[in-house]
């Protein structure tokens, strides 16, 4: 036997890959070349970039995205921003798009309002209530966005009637400035939600309020992304990684698809089928509507037909050529769950070099 | 505004819960007598009890199952089995029911059978080949069953003469000993699974080898396992927590449910619908063959009938009684992928009170 091996120096083929199989692996120019050709298009716009860091959850993306020219980034939940903060990410300015409920929370942002400068949205006077409890002491610190339901049937407010009676709400709370209107339309109903927002803008206005900020995402869109006198930002996510999805929707190609999982053939039971090391703990069960789990990169012919957790099936109709012990390269379906399984990420730098980066604000779910 | 709060003492109810919502809480009560009520039925078939720590991930439970009377148990990734170890879980048997493809895994294997008493699987001489290449310096450390696919068309050899091919390339290469068959069945073809493995069993046994254990597994099938004159040990895993799957199927009842998720209410936007801040970074995508992601406990009315990663989206055909801030318990539809999701877990003590637990074996993929 050979002495102890460094399995953080495996050599595979001529390059030196830092995690065993199954892993993600991130082709940083690729990531890089996306960053760019978005924060372009949409500047061409006239639309301010505020990417959304659910695809990455990486402190040096957001850095990255902020030097590409970002006014500030979009998180989730709480936990998230500030594992990017204290990872050190230069970000200064987050917009949290999503209601915080209940004192833990509450204090919780209250102490984030301190760092960076911060805003988030309500879509009820109950949540409006809450952020003026928890900063009412502390003015100007907190800017809250009314988010409106245009179409994707999940948080919102119903109508530009609504929208307006909220945002009277969020001005008339101590503590609180209104921050402007923000939506997750649903993917090809833009249209709908810039009327939806434009009338919505125009309520409040009457009020004598301003807007300051209308504020749209989605990577499905992107590339239509369009001001239309409404619209001020834009929350693009999965633009950074692409993925499977957006190759079916024509929004990307498989050589845009910086995420890549990399996995071994570690069984082939019969001509026509091989397992994979991959499962539904790297890849996920998300379809977003799809036939199969991936997409196997070079075999048109082979499907990923079922994950359990820790096997991919792989399928064809024909004789595979694959063997045990051979890897493949997988796109995902969806990159941003992907990111969320995984505590490392192997990335293959712009120079051919291979790094490990720890994946800063995974599992952040509260 | 009160001086900060200790998000780790949140006071909910009469209860003090250590982690905030979105969580997976788990009652170590219903836990336990899971444990002990398949320990008897199980050793009451004649069958020796192997547990799948996939499920919980946990290495005090692990020692539970062990306390319980198992024989040793599962685990699919070597990681599994280092994070249980380092973690101190009281384990000196284990089963790798996985195949070990690769010189770096080979070498954590060989590292691994240091430590313990350990035997795992092959279905292709490819993979014995390796084992043996690793073990052939430290003979009578690794123990090798040949793993047959009786039905559920994953890994495993297509027939009971490969099965007694196999044993005995495994029995004539250096360094590794036969351990016997094992099958993951197909759910509900438990009958198929042992004719497949009789009839392998004598086959190799003509040879003149012996078949030390006949291992089979899975809850769904577990009250209804029997050993056949065939099989010798069984491996559940769901059954430690049970899910809203095994509900489906009849195998459990909710009151047999250890592991829930709470979640908070936080957007009302309609009548019918509410929004919860537990989505697909805790749930999961996973539905197996079921409607809707998780039964809300308590609100037989509402269904969990659309997740993104962060939002769950309940709906109902009348009005919801819901509130923002209201927490939900749910009863996930697969148990085991939650475990994956979370880096800590609340348990509930015998005696009510509350523990934060790291979850040890999370995201071990290799």
């Amino acid at each position: 036997m050979p002495g102890d091996v460094d399995v953080n120096k495996i050599v595979r083929g001529s390059v030196k890959a830092p995690i065993e199989t199954p892993y993600a692996l991130l082709d940083l120019a690729v990531a890089q070349r996306n960053i760019e050709r978005a924060q372009a298009h949409l500047q061409s716009k006239g639309l301010a970039v505020r990417p959304h860091i659910k695809t990455h959850k990486l402190g040096r993306l957001a850095s990255a995205q902020m030097e590409a020219g970002a006014v500030g980034i979009t998180c989730q939940k709480i936990g998230e921003v500030e594992a990017l903060l204290d990872a050190g990410a230069a970000v200064t300015d987050v917009f949290l798009s999503y209601p915080a409920v209940g004192p833990a929370k509450l204090e919780r942002l209250r102490r984030l309002a301190r760092r960076i400068r911060l805003s988030t949205v309500a879509d009820d006077i109950a949540v409006v209530r809450g952020l003026s409890s928890a900063f009412a002491a502390e003015p100007d610190r907190l800017a809250v966005l009314v988010e409106c339901d245009t179409g994707a049937c999940r948080c919102g407010v119903q109508s530009p009637d609504s929208a307006r009676d909220l945002a009277l709400g969020i001005a008339n709370s101590p503590g609180l400035s209104f921050g402007g209107l923000m939506t997750y339309p649903a993917a090809g109903q833009a249209a709908r939600a810039t009327e939806f927002l434009a009338t919505a803008k125009a309520f409040i206005e009457e009020t004598g309020l301003s807007v300051p900020v209308v504020s749209s995402g989605g990577t499905p869109d992107l590339w239509n992304a369009a001001s239309g006198g409404t619209i001020t930002e834009y929350r693009p996510g999965t633009y950074v990684y692409n993925d499977r999805s957006l190759v079916s929707r024509g929004v990307a190609t498989e050589q845009d698809c910086a995420l890549r999982v990399i996995a071994t053939v570690v069984s082939r039971p019969t001509p026509r089928r091989a397992i994979i090391d991959a499962g539904s703990k790297v890849l996920t069960s998300d379809l977003l509507g799809m036939d199969g789990h991936g997409t196997v990169v070079g075999h048109p012919g082979i499907k990923i037909d079922q994950l359990s957790e820790e096997h991919g099936r792989l399928v064809s109709e024909g004789t595979m050529s694959l063997c045990i012990g051979d890897e493949v390269e997988i796109i995902p379906n969806h990159a941003c769950v992907v990111s969320n399984m995984l505590d490392e990420l192997c990335v293959r730098m712009p120079d051919g070099a291979y790094e490990t980066w720890p994946i800063t604000a995974r599992g952040r779910v509260s």
